[in-house]
């Protein structure tokens, strides 16, 4: 959509590194890279996942020295996300991937009165340390090995630039993710990396099905509208800002919208096009969010109705 | 400096929790609050510190009636910031505070690369949930308690807005903190409580004099020319931005530009000031970030040297 300046990023024959590609965006954006020739390294939980995404990796391989692998790990911890790192970079001679999509995460709308402490530091496991732990895993192994030209890519969602009532454990991680990128484009310089921001809107996938399940009905009201996008739309895009060389990457109007008028200082995707959508979004955003806030403060009574049905006032 | 319109809140006769209280901004605003009036709870964790502190708010007291008080906690857990919070609010019948000052942090600047992931960790307890924490707490209390106008302020930082070198661990805390305040200003409309950011630039306390021993010598030849406000313009800056409804609340000019540039769908403090501020930022941002980006490439043979004087090619 604002793809004016592409360079080009041709992931033929290189090692591109891709979590929770087992399903969804990272399944989408693996099939994606293996059209193109690259040799593709997948890392998800469930094996049963693992076995049937990697079916569909090999059915779509152009040749038969793509080495395309799938690999069972954890990434909530450090260890986990380097021990995944190092198998999958042992059939490269444990050279740094080219590529890295971190792909991995979930998110658990919620009440935050509601939130318990040990689920309000999971969301953050599951929107933020997924990603992180696997970012700073790559970083040393690239400073080690002194690698030039890595690109990073991170998954983070439009919730990264604002937020609502229901997203008070996903927003803070998926922000924090959004400065974490921010952080590395500055100091990987130093090597001569890459670091990208995707922020996807809604995305339909089994994910998302999932996270529904617990979302607030205030939240699902104000999201009511929203159609998404699917997964293989979300892969274009990642590869369509990489080649424009685009810090941040959208994929959707609503999300360049506050892309563009949060932008701390992050590189503009285009100054002109971005002063323009960072005007309509100083008419357009306030009169979004006061209508948010006034379907908020017209949800009260219903909301102490249902914290009654939930024994909120019981419990101690 | 952005104040036209001031409404009125009156500190005097409100039970006031500040936290980091003992201690640079904590302490001045916990100083400003006893002199207007104020029923003062200051948490933190050195003993000794708090004695010093409440010696120097006893002295400010106006009258023998306020409440002024210290508790030794640390903030670290949610148990902790509960059993804080239950503490201060006992000798007020267990009410929730009328206003909630989180000022408790502390910031590791540090490479990437070079963190330990334990320190990853502990930047953000120090950056985002010693706030966090006791804001969970403070939102369940005042939602069963069907409190009302309830206040919560967090303090995050500059850098809540934009990122560069040896911030990869403190901005992505201090940002989460911002969505967290963003998220919370919407869903604790249901109970008609206001929250509040403040983003101080650089404050000249003790805090900063140990954040400068660790930081990278790029990061703070980079912020060179930053000469900071004390820790009493800060506690003004807090009030006065309380005082004048701003969801986001900034002490000094370059901390505005970023506030109004980096919007997200927080509030503006004034629509058009705002506009011209951001505005000013889309020229002057881009200008500032490529100097910092020149400066970190330039950077790059004198940082290889630092790492293989830190041994960093050679251990595992």
């Amino acid at each position: 959509m604002f793809g004016f300046f592409e360079r080009s990023w041709d992931p033929a024959a290189k090692h591109c590194y891709v979590t929770g590609g087992s399903q969804g965006l990272g399944l989408a954006l693996a099939l994606d890279l293996v059209k193109r020739g690259a040799h593709v390294s997948i890392i998800a939980r469930n094996q049963a996942r693992l076995d049937a995404a990697l079916e569909v990796l090999e059915e779509a391989r152009l040749d038969k020295t793509q080495q395309i692998h799938a690999y069972s790990f954890s990434l909530a911890t450090f260890e986990e996300s380097k021990a995944a790192l190092d198998a999958a970079c042992a059939v490269h001679g444990g050279r740094v991937p080219d590529a890295l999509f971190f792909c991995a995460g979930a998110s658990t709308p919620r009440f935050f009165v509601e939130t318990s402490p040990e689920q309000l530091e999971q969301t953050f496991v599951d929107g933020y340390w997924v990603q992180a732990w696997s970012a700073l895993a790559a970083a040393k192994m690239l400073a080690k090995q002194r690698a030039k030209g890595v690109k990073i890519v991170f998954v983070a969602s439009t919730l990264a630039y604002m937020s609502f009532v229901g997203y008070s454990s996903y927003a803070p991680a998926k922000t924090a993710l959004r400065a974490l990128a921010d952080s590395l484009r500055s100091e990987l310089m130093l090597y001569d990396a890459d670091v990208h921001l995707f922020c996807p809107p809604t995305m339909r996938t089994a994910g998302y099905e999932r996270e529904n399940l617990t979302k607030p009905a205030i939240t699902l009201a104000i999201e009511e509208t929203d159609e998404g996008i699917s997964p293989e739309d979300g892969a274009r895009a990642i590869l369509s800002g990489i080649r424009s060389g685009q810090a941040h990457i959208a994929a959707d109007f609503l999300t360049h919208l506050f892309r563009a008028s949060t932008r701390g200082s992050t590189p503009y995707n285009n100054p002109i096009v971005d002063a323009v959508l960072g005007c309509i979004a100083w008419i357009a955003v306030p009169v979004w969010r006061r209508s948010v806030d006034a379907r908020v403060r017209k949800h009260r009574e219903d909301h102490e109705r249902y914290l009654q049905t939930q024994g909120f006032y019981d419990a101690d």
